[in-house]
Formats: structure tokens, sequence, C-alpha cells
């Protein structure tokens, strides 16, 4: 498919729910985040530097997202690994010092890892040659992609059933769990979108969530789009809102889930937690079994990756601060599981005590 | 005196500290806040009227400030008022017009209706003529003003005995309660400059407090200036450093403070007090006696500004939400008094119960 082509399919594809990433089988389409909400413009990767430049920069971002998108990107680092040499021994290293340059790319969202591992580990490793693997890490690429869209409906699903025989539900969202993080309908999203489908949806109110605004530039902006009712908050509106009883709800994603159940997510997330349990509102984490590393326990082995004091300091090439100020900028924090009143997966809600209702997640899942 | 030589004063003073607000003896001279940290400009204030803009586009900013700024504006308000007609009825009221416009151009920080107050009940109502008040108006002003500032130290002082014995103290702020927000040192900031002139003072984390970003613009610029350690956090970040263990006290201003200690300040104030208790750190308010509203108990009563949604729409000129979105923008929060650990004011340390030591202040400083 030509590009042109895919562009115009993507056209269509957004019409019903915005996609981000698009496979065309030759290229990957990335729709670039950093752009929306002013402008929608679409960056095709023909290489996998590209891709990884992309999550870097998080013109494609959202931990389902980039699982998804450095699956596609492994297509294009197999391919190049492949013309790289004629034996199959330095394709194969070539191909794993790639696929792991992809995955240092950010170090929070497992998503990244796990995708990026499921390839290695079922695909190449197995396989005698790069070359006899290309078809199999094409058609594993896509299955992540598609599993994702399943997931996400999956769990709106299940989270809508927190939510039965209530109406006018009133939900807070901090960043972007939605159809722009994911392949598909969105994690915490999925939820609001199956919410308003159902006719249960008052109102989304969306923290702006800086540094990055992701909750202005793209959770306003799909629902807005989605004609679902959304109303921008700046993140320290969060606990106001709640005092003034606007709020049911809160449902965020994650980036990482430890088998206690501690979750790393957005900066800010943290704050809107201990905000909900003062005003005993219920605090839900929507993730797929993705987003679960059953090899760590506690939130505070999670790295956190610190991005740049431009970031803050700066916004569309304007100086929000005076220059030499010193600049802290985590990219997330982590919410204990205490905080945490039920976790949404595509296996159904999970509930404390999380360390054995995420172990039988992950017998559930074991491939 | 000139406006170049004022302006060649402010510099003199501006080498000390920060001034915002000074009275030339013809016209009010404000710094323009909007415009920092890009910009120092300074606006010429000849009529009441620009004061009043001032006041409300937030050039001038802070309770104690706008407090000072409005007695500065009635001197122009009585001049053109002594103006407008031959005859003393007429005169006054229209003085009472112009001081209610002034008065009503900001509802939640009470210095402000404060200040005015003082002015018409103790000068113009028991005063023959408004032109034979018009000196006892210009002393007036000048001696809010001046009071502001050995309020401000005393604060300073007072607030620096709860942290006796004590080095290496981390501070988080929320705002500007700055040499910015009022005609001296600052409230939180006064007590700050004290740690630090103290040698006592490790470190100020500054929220950058969206959507003015008073934080980033006013708070960081003003300590950076004087040469004060300070790190910049988004408003998101409060939560996680204090859960970092970077933080020992929460330092904040106030626009209100109920009889009963719930305080009104800057949106986001009252999530940060959460976030401290949650994780037991002190939350110390610094607020001089003309912050508090002796008439109203419950925080719940404080008239809650809301502003323009532009100002969390925008920045710069560049949007950052899709158009059409819904906004809320209430410009203050209120904190219960349950959540103040004390409130430092001249007379000293406050502590609970407040209804008893407020009610005590009340008598100490009763005119």
């Amino acid at each position: 498919m030509s590009l042109e082509a895919a562009v115009h399919s993507l056209d269509t594809l957004k019409s019903e729910s915005m996609k981000s990433i698009t496979w065309n089988g030759e290229s990957l389409i990335l729709l670039d985040q950093t752009k929306l909400p002013n402008q929608e413009t679409y960056i095709d990767c023909t290489d996998w530097r590209q891709v990884a430049e992309a999550i870097k920069k998080l013109r494609v971002r959202g931990a389902p997202a980039i699982g998804v998108a450095a699956g596609y990107g492994l297509i294009l680092a197999a391919k190049e690994a492949i013309a790289s040499a004629s034996d199959e021994v330095t394709q194969r290293a070539n191909f794993l010092t790639f696929a792991n340059t992809l995955k240092e790319t950010r170090p929070t969202a497992i998503n990244l890892a796990w995708a990026i591992d499921r390839i290695v580990t079922n695909i190449v490793f197995p396989s005698d040659a790069l070359v006899t693997a290309l078809p199999l890490i094409e058609a594993e690429a896509k299955a992540i992609d598609l599993e994702d869209q399943r997931l996400n409906a999956a769990m709106a699903k299940a989270g809508a059933t927190l939510f039965e025989g209530k109406k006018g539900i009133r939900i807070l969202t901090h960043c972007n769990a939605g159809a722009l993080a994911t392949a598909g309908l969105g994690t915490a999203l999925g939820v609001v979108r199956e919410l308003h489908a159902n006719n249960q949806l008052e109102r989304v109110y969306a923290d702006e969530t800086r540094p990055l605004l992701q909750g202005a530039r793209l959770t306003a902006f799909e629902l807005h789009h989605d004609g679902i009712p959304v109303t921008l908050l700046t993140d320290n509106m969060a606990a106001y809102v709640m005092q003034q009883g606007l709020i049911d709800a809160v449902i965020v994603g994650a980036d990482r889930i430890t088998t206690e159940g501690d979750v790393a997510n957005k900066i800010g997330t943290y704050g809107v937690a201990l905000a909900a349990k003062a005003h005993n509102i219920p605090f839900y984490v929507a993730a797929p079994y993705s987003t679960f590393d059953f090899t760590l326990a506690k939130g505070s082995d999670i790295p956190i990756e610190m991005r740049s004091a431009d970031e803050v300091k700066c916004f569309a090439g304007t100086p929000t601060a005076p220059e030499g100020v010193e600049v802290l900028n985590p990219a997330f924090d982590v919410t204990p599981h205490e905080l945490v009143s039920a976790i949404i997966t595509e296996e159904g809600v999970l509930t404390a005590p999380y360390n054995k209702s995420i172990t039988d997640l992950q017998k559930k899942t074991a491939r």
C-alpha cells in the first residue's frame, strides 16, 4: 500500500476512533502526537531508528502503544540486519543490537521490553535464520497489535462492571490512556468509552498533565473528537473538583505494575490517588497483562525516567521560567497498592490482596 | 520624581529585594508581573482605572500586594473625584463609586477589600471634604505599604521559630507568596529568606502553579535572583518529592483565612496540603492579620474567582487544547483547617484550635 493510500485508509479508521499506529506492509505510519492538537501529521518510518526516535521523543507514547510500535520496528530492524551482512550469525547479532537499542529508548513502561522480548524470545531465538524468521516477526508484530485491540475491548467490558446500575458517572483521568496510547480503544478511556456507549457517563474531567500536556493535547482531543463530554483541568485542580463532589471515580492507565500491585504511571498520578483516598473516591487502574512486571515486587524498584529540564522550562519555544533555574522532571511516579481500589484487566477486575490476584493473572496469561 | 528617576530608584531597591509597587508622589509604578521572567517592564499608573486593570489582569497580584496597590489607587481616585465636580457631595459620591469598582476587581483575596475599607472608613467617612481628606488618604496608603513591609519582617521571624535548631531545611511552596506578592520580603518567602539568612535553608521546591505559572515565573525568578537555591517542579510533582523524602515542610501564603482557620489560596494549595498530610509533613500558612476575614467562619463561604478558559487552553498565544473543549478555571481553592499545621502571623504562630487563636489575633490587631 502506498503512503497516500495508507493515510487515506487512516482517515477512514479515524472516523471510527483515533488510530495512531498503522503498519502498511512496508513502513510504520505513526501519528505524531507531539504535534496534537494543532496539527495531525503522520511520520512514515522506513527505518527502525525512526521508530526509536519517535518513541524517545514521545511522537508515539502510552505503554501499550510503544509496545505495538516497537513490535513493528523489529520488522524494519530485521530487514536491515538481513541486508547488513551475508552470514546469518552477523545478521542475528546486528538484529539483537538493534532490538536492544529500541528496548532502551524508554525505561519505565514495561510493555516496550515485553513486546521486544516476546518477538526475540518466541521468534528469533528458536529460528534457524533471520531471513526465515522475518515473516514470523511480522506476524507476531501484527499479533501484538491485534491482541492489544482485543485486550482494550475486554478491559472496557471488565471496567464497566464496576459501575453496574449507575448513571451520570463523572470520571477523572490523568494523562492519556486512550486510543492514542494503545492500538485500540484505550485502557482507562476504553472503560470511559464503554460507559459512554451504555449511557452511563456524564462527563470526563481530564487533568492537563504537565509538562507535556498529554491530558489537554491528547485526552481532551480524542474524547472531544468522539463526542464524549470532557472538561479540561490543570493538574492542581484535581483535589478541588473532588472536594466539590464532582468526581465519582478516578480511572488511569499504567506504565508498569508490580506483583504487589504498585503502579508506575505518568507523573502526578500519585497525587491524584492521595486526593481520591482523602475523598473516599475509588481509584482504578486499567492495564492489560503486558503492563505487569511479574519479576518485580516493589514499586520503588521501578526505574523512573528523568527527562529534560526544557520540558518544564519552555513551552512552544517560550521560556516559562528564569534561565539557570534547577528543574526536576521525573516522567512517572509510583502509586502504592494501598491507594489502588482495583486494577481493571482483560481477565477481569483485580482487587487486594494484589499479590494473590496478580499471581492468578500471571498464571492465566502465561503463554 | 520623574518616571525615569523612579525607575532608577527601583533598580537600586531591586538589588536588595524585588520591589513591585512604588508610589512616587504622582503615580503608582507597578512591575508588570505578567511579563516576568522574560521582561522586566513597569507600568506608570496615573489613573485609578489603570490600577484596577492591573489588578484584574494580574499585572500586580498576591493578596497583600493588591491591598497596597489599591490603597495607592485610591489617591488617584480621590484626585479624579475632586476634579470631577465642584460640590463636595458629588465628589464624595464619585470617589465611593471608584473605590467600589476597585474593590470589585477580584473577589477572593480579602486584603483588597480590607485596604479600601480601611481608607474609606477611617479617612473618607470622618472627613469634611474629599479635598481635605486627600493628604490623609495618601498618608494612609503609605502607612498600609510600610505596615505590610513590617508585617512581612515580623512573620519572617515568627516563622523561623518553627525551625529552631534545624539545618538543611527543604521547603516546598506553591504559587508566589514572595516579595512580588507583597510590599516587603514576602509572607511564605519572607520565612524562607529568614531561614536562608540563618544558614538553615537547603533548598526551596517551587510548584510552577498552573495555569499562570506564578511559581515558575515569579517564585523561581525572585529566589534565583536573590541567590536562594530553588528547584522548579510541575504542580503534579509535589506528592512525588514528598514521597522521595525531599521535603521538610510546606509554606504557602493565603488570600483569605476564616475565623475557623480555613485557608483560601491559589488553586492547587489544597492538593499540596492533602499530600503533606499523607506524608506527615507540616503544612504552614504565612499571612498577616489583613488576610483574615473575621466576619467569615467557613471556608466554603469564601467566594472563589473563576477565570477565563483561555488561561488554561492557551500559552503565549499557542493553543494547548483542542478548540471547543470545556474548561474549569477556579483561581483558588480552600484548604480546611484540619490540614493546617500552623498559621504564621506577625503576632506569632497560631495553632489549633484556630477559632480561639484567631479570635485572640483579632483582639490584638483591632485598630
